[in-house]
């Protein structure tokens, strides 16, 4: 061992000594797990100093973009996979279960409540798309009452919330029947960029990177007894599913099909949809036990 | 290899895999060995949903409370060890070299120039300190024209940067003579926190950890064909090198007796203090060759 390896060593066992009488264990470890591993990056990268300048740089842009409303260290996890290993840590593949993945940062608490059946579009650009489904337990027991949250950008890709006005589209809740049915209107989502106009989009730009995420149509279902499921579903033949994800967050069980029906086609509830052409598309939920 | 464990190895893969089309080799490198370290640190925690939404909630906390001149990022960076570390692989261990130390958040660029001689305090509160030295090369060569800033905080611990006024105090700047020499008035450095009332003091604060820096005096000296020199002095005797730097930026041979003067004792230039004690230090500075 070298005296730079070994100064460089000693101060890593520096820091990590410096939390020992963080009173919180898990804190603690989370510390230490941190020093050892932002010490190794930039020891092993040997980091110059205008990288770690830049680093601090980057960092700063992303806390002046964000607001209410715009979340760029989200975007940073997401882009990173980073979003995407701490769901796959947190939702270990359960027996038959719904794979989960990446929540984003474009939910908004208190959506609309609609019937079963109900529209969730608000308005949002878009082909009308039909979507049912059941919510059930891992032995195939009906979930009655499950809470079920969806949302998705509009045509042009853009979430209600990143719109100037206050409007409220592509959003809503439901609740699964007692026989765990449900079924909804919304529009067939299409793929969109994340946000690329900041810190993150010149970070995607520099590495040659698409910032578009596969179409999907975002949900979160909650029920008493039961692991929250946040996921989406990915629509079959979306081109951006071989170019890539952005956010990593595709698993081949969660792209659907998204059957195209000509205008004029009955609808599974009557609905008149004039000259519309709309699309049905159909998603089974499995929830596992909370642990 | 559960199956758990290949999901979340394949994951980190494939994210690594996104920056293969990255143009710019050392970015490439450097987003490989980030994703690489940043999934490995969640894989290892099993970081909780609950801890990943903290984890943003203090990087935006972090982001908000940064501007011109308060810069949390920077404070993160050096309560972590970070900026510590890469100073050490950027100036490594060089024969009988001076040896770096972190830069902090508060220099300030074209400071005031002062003769040799001169009095950087610029009305900072404190006892008078000359402090007195010469620039050499490795092998004992005087470093004639070296440009030498210096700053430093007041004695109630403020940079005047973190002042509401405008005033420039306890910075300044001189260059070495021909024979290397250089001296100049300053005040005896006094230990101080680091600012301490954003997120980065919340989170000393959860680890039980000090936000008090060790006493010290900072130096940049740069000078043609000489490696540039960011380092500090500390004080002999200062308590708090015992209870640890907040930044981790004390080594054992920047650590300097600063000899208390009584009142009335003759000054080197003969400046007149009136019944003021004034105290002395000598720091001798050796630069390694650029490269
Ligand atoms: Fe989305
Ligand atoms: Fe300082």
């Amino acid at each position: 061992m070298t005296a730079q390896h070994r100064i460089e060593e000693q101060l890593t066992d520096e820091v990590i000594a410096s939390f020992a009488r963080t009173p919180d264990p898990r804190l603690k470890e989370l510390m230490e797990a941190l020093t050892r591993h932002l010490h190794a990056f930039i020891r092993e990268t040997r980091l110059t100093e205008a990288e770690w300048t830049r680093a601090i740089e980057f960092l700063t842009a992303a806390g002046h973009i964000t607001d209410d409303k715009r979340q760029e260290f989200i975007l940073l996890s997401d882009v990173l996979g980073a979003s995407m290993q701490t769901i796959a840590v947190n939702n270990e593949a359960y027996e038959n279960a719904t794979e989960a993945t990446v929540f984003g940062p474009f939910f908004v608490e208190e959506s609309p409540l609609v019937g079963v059946g109900g529209d969730i579009a608000g308005g949002a650009t878009g082909t009308p798309c039909w979507v049912s489904g059941t919510v059930r337990d891992t032995s195939g027991n009906p979930v009655p009452n499950a809470r079920i949250e969806v949302w998705e950008a509009d045509e042009d890709g853009f979430y209600d919330v990143q719109y100037a006005d206050s409007r409220v589209a592509g959003r809503g809740h439901l609740f699964s029947g007692e026989d765990g049915g449900f079924a909804f209107w919304c529009t067939t989502p299409t793929p969109y960029p994340i946000p690329h106009d900041g810190p993150v989009g010149a970070l995607l730009d520099a590495v040659d990177r698409s910032p578009v995420r596969a179409a999907h149509l975002h949900f979160m279902v909650s029920a008493q007894d039961f692991r929250t499921l946040v996921t989406h579903i990915f629509v079959e033949g979306d081109p951006q599913l071989e170019i890539g994800d952005s956010v990593f967050g595709v698993k081949e069980s969660l792209i659907k099909r998204f059957e195209e029906q000509p205008a004029g086609a009955p609808t599974p509830d009557g609905r008149a949809l004039g000259d519309k052409p709309w699309a049905r598309s159909r998603f089974d939920i499995v929830l596992a036990p909370s642990q």
